[in-house]
């Protein structure tokens, strides 16, 4: 029998542990993964495109255990009341290929993803920093929010959305946070006096969210939403400014801000950084920017850590995904038996 | 919500349709797919390969419909009591990019093989064909027996394995099918008389189940055992002296027969033999040889038939695979509700 971890198991398993913790737990499993990098066998992910979106299979695996996501990019569904992204995944055993847990994804890239943004900010961002920006209040900006407040500290949002119904919607959800927000007029109002600015806009497009002469020394900037061919939020004026950080080069050069950049624009991977062998923030005066795309080893991370908590808990049930003949060469005796 | 076909549902569908008529059914969906084979999305399977096996990822799409199939093959998991191959899919909606329908697939891929071998036939043997040597009785034997009783009209098999279990196993399993079944004491016994020969061995090894000299003119040969780098089972002189038919050329020749072969060594490819554009058989001296190796959009039949037939029957339960928040940029708000 498989494991499964549907929507409801699984918003209940939060609710349970809290965003934070959980957050906080999710983050020490995508670090480790990080700092063992060069043991997970990487690919950029597959990717089906046709008029109104995108289906993409994100594998990765180590010597024990694999894993895919199943995601989708549709930008005109929320028009149809669904989402622009939906995803599920499956962790697998390598030894014998047979799948261990079934996940839905949807929240759990969401997690993900910020707990992956907090991770880098960790050693990227100035270690006093206490006010972000957000730009951008769609589904990922207050798993941003949370995050940054559980992991690297941070007190003070700044935040900006083109429509008032977003900025209205994140401030509810907020509003217990413990944090205190100031509600921008501007993305230039936005990012005045931030120590980190986290941009995380939806448009498919080549947007200029945030321009150089916005950004003063010593900012971080976690740049979230250029993520697919065709989408990038950041002027190059500033990519060649700043350090730019990456998850997989030979992916985010093809979706992420540097698509606007020459192929051998330098950048640092991440993961060299997590293991200190790379210096990240050299100075008080550096601008960093993360520009992150998502990769296969966070989903990975992900999985992983979901596996572990539900151990002895009721948030799983099992599917039988997975035909178990008594003689395995007898396949098709399960067809005859009465 | 996604429907869900598991083991137990699949087996249940199968028994209340009949096996033959399953595979009869079947078999229209992976003609019709074949028939219309430019209008597929396709490419070779993304395979992560470690020491005991190999986990695939196979995605096909055509404009209204994506389907993925995972499925691994570890040769040692019989040892263990595990199947060598398991596997499940899913079947998504392009438009939105949504999952409609997850299924097991480790018979649904035992039913397809067969299904699609059977098909192949129909076009590339005598049609007077009445006697099938069978050689290798593992997990897939049984199937390519009934696929070919119910589309081919094979009355006569001659079967042989070189493990007597496996033999008996058979025999035990086709008891009432209905066919004369001669159980043959070599593979060269086994082939004799045969108008048609399926060659479906499991070694994971360069093996020479049918040499040149054991063939006589007319025969059709279905290869389904060599399907994977390091696998074959038919002689190069052989594949020399027949006419090679294969699903997708750019799969074929790193996993098929064809492996042992040049890289310009001519095939002819499946489709345009069903769709009337290329002669398949020219004579009834012509040896065909059906090189299959398994292609994504088989599966995509496959879950695409599964899903007309399960409409309006209980032999489905639906999961709650995606997050439906109301407002879709407020997934987060899913955490928040108590």
């Amino acid at each position: 029998m498989v494991q499964y971890v549907g929507v409801e198991n699984l918003i209940q398993l939060i609710r349970s542990v809290g965003v934070e913790t959980f957050l906080t737990e999710l983050a020490t499993y995508v670090e480790e993964d990080f700092r063992r990098w060069p043991e997970f066998d990487k690919t950029p992910r597959v990717a089906s495109h046709s008029r109104d979106g995108v289906i993409e299979l994100m594998p990765t695996a180590d010597d024990a255990l694999y894993s895919f996501k199943y995601v989708n990019g549709h930008p005109r569904n929320t028009r149809k009341g669904l989402q622009t992204v939906t995803a599920f995944g499956v962790l697998s055993d390598v030894q014998s290929g047979y799948p261990l847990m079934l996940s839905e994804m949807t929240l759990l890239t969401a997690l993900r993803t910020a707990a992956t943004s907090a991770v880098a900010a960790r050693c990227l961002a100035r270690p006093n920093s206490r006010v972000m920006a957000i730009i951008g209040l769609g589904a990922q900006s207050e798993f941003q929010a949370t995050a940054f407040k559980a992991l690297c500290g941070i007190t003070h949002l700044r935040v900006y959305d083109v429509e008032s119904a977003a900025t209205e919607k994140f401030c509810r959800n907020m509003q217990t946070s413990g944090l205190d927000i100031t509600v921008a007029n501007s993305s230039q109002d936005a990012v005045s006096g931030a120590d980190i600015i986290t941009t995380v806009t939806a448009d498919k497009l080549k947007a200029t969210i945030l321009s150089d002469n916005m950004i003063g020394a010593g900012v971080h900037i976690n740049a979230v939403g250029g993520d697919c061919p065709g989408k990038t939020e950041l002027q190059a004026a500033l990519l060649n400014r700043g350090r730019v950080f990456v998850e997989y080069p030979e992916q985010t050069r093809i979706e992420g801000e540097i698509q606007q950049m020459p192929q051998d624009f330098p950048v640092t991977e991440l993961w060299q950084v997590m293991t200190g062998d790379v210096q990240g923030r050299r100075s008080e005066q550096d601008i960093t920017i993360f520009d992150s795309v998502g990769f296969a080893t966070e989903d990975f991370s992900a999985l992983r850590y979901l596996k572990d908590k539900i151990l002895g808990t009721d948030f799983y049930t099992e599917i039988d995904l997975v035909a178990e003949p008594e003689d395995p060469r007898n396949l098709f005796g399960l067809l005859n038996q009465v």
